[in-house]
């Protein structure tokens, strides 16, 4: 048996010695390389953090003590030792989250993926906890990347006003996000693991002085005075200190004996104090150091001694189609500039990075500042392309509306794992943007079917330069090309019947899903017309007059149910007073839970059958008469 | 005439002597206090920035350099002297807008009254003009107020990236937002205005030293080598230097003389350079000095001697019975507390914080914060209930679907300044709220339409504990009550008919334009049901029902047409196979310009002779039979 089968929770781990620890951390290692290469996951991070989590609940009393994860894809070993060791089903239907889950238990308290959230939880904690005179410590582990988000300063801000309200703060600094860290932050936080250490050269003045007695009281005294200034000279910690945390590190965080007098020391204080640990992301796990671009953050199923991934994609993902098309444009147009949030490769833009260094910026995980930039950028002249992960872009919404939007900005956005991603859980599922961007003024937004539209439409979207405008498309690879038979107005009409009566909506990816749809439907004699807007927002000015003829309108996407395409449609629908019936197809209102995205889309009826189904009852219900053709006015196209 | 009157643009102020200035000074405060008391605006901000902006027009070259101002109501000053002397219709319609304006004039840039977006705004443009080899200068003045905003924090992070880009950002310190700024930051800008100067310590080290030959050298060079840390010690700049900001200051915000000195430092110097001047705000204004809440920030129409207003409010404000009833709520439950983001009046939470200082918390300018750290609070015991102005609740929605939503976490989000607010534009109108918050799971909205609505769905939504809840009203006074005649399910019926066609859903304070144009209608002959549908997130289970009983549904809301209650009516009625037509009636998808809310609203036809005559048009249109109300289910509540 190993050590590791023995912790059933925190309790356990208090009494093991220092060589026990040693071998424990050897086995949640090896534990994690295996089980992650198993279902995939985020592997690097949690290598990183083995002897820093052990310590933090060895030193702490969770869940009195409370201990917040940011981002939660670093828990893994907090599940490990919180009674969590079957990961099977790592991120699968009915197995373990990949992120901290209250309901699989009471040590986890934060459950979405977004970074730089714990610093602001742990600040309503803490005030909760003097409201109600309880006890018990707060705690938030947060690494150096998720600290360059706003909302980590807000907190900072916040926290550091109350200095009499003890909070424990532990930086995770393992310099990197996805990739290295960026910005001003970096710098500091690289030159206080640098700094050798104010002690020593405190000690190093104080003897100079002792031998020069007349004065050498009076300036030591003086260099009292002024200790913190002198500190900041050597180990210029300055930046905490001055909002008013006290500051304790850098520590080595793969010492457990060292994180541990470290946050004793922490626990002590009543006051907001923040504990520097160095880690290493993918420590102990030679492959995952070696591979320069993200330490394996996360990692597919794959062999974990070569690394070969074991179940390799069937075909071009979209972001790489998207990255190549990037490239294509740069090299014809030099106003062309690209912005990431911290994930240059996730989004597909390390081709264009290499080519034109110059012409993209990663701007820290720090969406509000990658699209006030844009703004800036295009005020400036250019034309900067923001690709970030559908979800994400949530916390740039204000900045899209009120500084691209309002100021007519030619900025492009582009949405990567947009719609149902699945293995990631509830707050990594990119299912707001069609409906919550609905109401930004001259917004364009286009959803590509396929490869082909992805390329197409991003040249469409770049050549637009006073508005903004928005591409998205989900994280799988890239299916076939899907052909137009027909263009009616701006939209592609994917099928045609001769006598149809259901107008099948087909936004973006849904497009084979309502393709197969319409023929389920059509085995059951109902014809059907298949049309892909291309552009979603705003609704193309031909779908009035092509949905008057039919019986019954049906909007598909891959996107909340509430206030999407599908609302968008029926609004402009009825501002043409052509009122025939719209059904809205999409994601309920409610948060998904983790498993494949195959599987979610079968559980929320996002499939042909289903769909056909549900058409084939509200038709049914409404025994509507055909409606009358002369009364219509003609489809563009068709005269 | 005047100096003011002579200047036609920036150029005009270069050739000013020091005595000149001074009486311009004068001129400019004597026409900001006539001009704002006679529309109303933003007094105290700008009787601060006089001799600011005098310098920076003097310094720079607007619009070659470009100044940036956050937010832009500190920007009257700038107005004057880039040729917009006219301020007779200042904020209304056809006159100056208060914040800066690009239609207005090429010296302007930022038009959002968003704060903490100009270091955003300034990184892109310096960026820009370093890919296309530009010259000239980018000056960002931004308040300590708005260095709380996360915004601010993404900025200066990037920004310290690139040192050698030259980017200029001018801290105009009156330590106050709205009301006195807050946190860790307001204590370390306190240490840099009242430490004496690093200069004259390090003169007497050295005259300390000097005296001492034999160690003396030695030490001085250790200090010397220690420079930054022993400045640190006596004017501890360090946050700003940490990152990599070069930091001048501070300055005397009202000396001319040393603000363009400071200026032309900063211009000298090829990297980011951060300017701290202090200014207070309200200067040279005594009545605004002496104006402890907020030293006259924004003021309505009002006798510039007596300060009197000249139109007093006639009747209690929404904001004012908000906030009676949350002191009422607070006696009762010990558990409910309060957040502001630096607005504490403004949304009427200063009787709670009186009552009950430790139960409420000002955030600063950081609405993430805001709804983050109330998602701590609620998991800690306790019920948040954070009130905002709507537009700004823009900056925290993914921290409500994601922190709070997500972690079914019971907060109350308070929305005041809801729908259209008029004078201070575009980005000042609470439109969105109702739109972009249909997709978040779980969460109730409320709209009240009168005083006692507010007060009773304030209590019914403080007491869910386990989902978010929202109310929102609008800027202006709270009308007369208006009673219900009936109920069906949840919804109030204000108005019935014995054979009504028409269904108006009448969201919030839109119950008297309905109650209006329902009797427009009935006038013509079409009967009309007006149901107020109280909570409208989610539709109210009865209401496809009572809708199948009408040939039209019209849904009226202060908020977008894009995606709001009409798009969820109509939903639930396709859902429910209802297919009634639903017309949608709310603000078209475009910015609103600056004018008085009524203007606003006729302009856009939300009135109830529009509304009547669309609906009227709508009926023609359809020429449908009336429905067969035996196939239709019975009305809840009518059994």
């Amino acid at each position: 048996m190993t050590i590791l089968e023995t912790i059933r929770g925190p309790q356990d781990l208090k009494a093991l010695t220092e060589a026990q620890l040693g071998r424990l951390s050897g086995e949640i290692r090896d534990f994690l390389v295996r089980a992650v290469a198993r279902t995939g996951g985020h592997l690097g991070p949690n290598l990183g953090v083995v002897e820093l989590t052990l310590a933090l609940h060895r030193v702490f009393a969770s869940p009195v003590d409370r201990i917040l994860w940011d981002t939660g894809h670093q828990s893994y070993v907090h599940k490990l030792l919180t009674g969590r060791q079957d990961f099977s089903k790592l991120r699968g239907k009915g197995g373990l989250s990949g992120y901290p889950s209250r309901e699989e238990s009471e040590h986890d308290v934060i459950e979405n993926s977004h970074a730089s959230t714990s610093l602001g939880w742990a600040d309503g904690l803490a005030k909760a906890r003097a409201v109600r005179g309880e006890g018990g410590h707060v705690v938030a582990v947060i690494g150096d990347g998720a600290l360059t988000g706003g909302m980590a300063w807000e907190a900072l801000n916040n926290i550091a006003a109350a200095r009499d309200r003890p909070l424990i703060i532990v930086v995770n600094d393992n310099e990197r996000s996805y990739a290295p860290t960026i910005g001003g932050l970096a710098h500091h936080l690289a030159a206080l693991r640098t700094t050798d250490g104010y002690e020593k050269a405190l000690a190093w003045g104080k003897d100079v002085l002792r031998r020069t007695p007349v004065v050498g009281n009076t300036v030591y005294e003086a260099l009292h005075g002024a200790k913190k200034g002198l500190k900041d000279a050597f180990a210029p910690q300055g930046l905490f200190e001055d909002l008013g945390l006290k500051y304790v590190g850098p520590v080595d965080g793969h010492d457990i004996g060292a994180v541990e007098s470290a946050l004793r020391r922490a626990k002590r204080f009543h006051g907001p104090v923040l504990v520097h640990c160095l880690t290493e992301k993918g420590r102990g796990y030679a492959p995952a150091l070696a591979h320069e671009e993200d330490h394996f953050h996360t990692v597919g199923v794959m062999d974990p001694r070569t690394c070969e991934p074991l179940a390799p994609a069937r075909g071009p993902s979209w972001t790489s189609v998207f990255g190549e098309e990037m490239v294509a444009i740069g090299e014809e147009r030099e106003d062309v500039v690209a912005i990431t949030a911290a994930m240059l490769h996730p989004v597909g833009l390390g081709a264009f990075a290499e080519r034109f260094p110059d012409r993209v910026w990663d701007v820290g995980i720090a969406e509000q500042h990658a699209a006030v930039s844009a703004a800036g950028l295009a005020t400036g002249g250019l034309h900067p392309v923001v690709a970030v992960y559908a979800t994400f872009l949530n916390r740039a919404f204000d900045q899209l509306l009120m500084d691209v939007a309002l100021h007519r900005c030619g900025v492009t956005f582009v949405l990567d794992r947009a719609g149902v991603t699945g293995a990631d859980g509830p707050s990594h599922n990119g299912m707001w943007d069609l409906s919550v961007l609905q109401v930004v003024p001259g917004l364009r937004i286009a959803a590509p079917r396929d490869a082909g539209e992805l390329r197409a439409q991003l040249r469409e979207a770049v050549a637009v330069d006073d508005a903004p405008t928005l591409l998205r498309f989900p994280k799988e690879t890239a299916g076939p090309a899907i052909p137009a038979v027909d263009r009616i107005g701006g939209m592609d009409v994917l099928h045609a019947a001769d006598r149809p009566e259901v107008l099948l909506v087909a936004v973006g990816v849904m497009a084979p899903v309502c393709l197969k749809a319409a023929e389920l439907l059509e085995a059951r004699g109902i014809g059907c017309t298949v049309v892909d807007p291309r552009w979603v927002k705003p609704v193309d000015a031909a779908l009035p007059s092509l949905a008057a003829r039919h019986r019954l309108v049906a909007v598909v996407e891959d996107n909340s149910r509430a206030a999407g395409v599908g609302s968008a449609v029926a609004l402009a629908l009825g501002d043409a007073d052509i009122d025939v019936p719209v059904r809205r197809f999409g994601i309920p209102d409610q948060f998904l839970a983790h498993a494949k995205r195959a599987e979610v889309l079968a559980d929320i009826g996002l499939t042909p059958v289903e769909i056909a189904g549900r058409i084939g009852a509200s038709l049914a219900a409404a025994e509507r008469p055909a409606p009358d053709h002369r009364t219509v006015p003609p489809v563009r196209g068709e005269d």
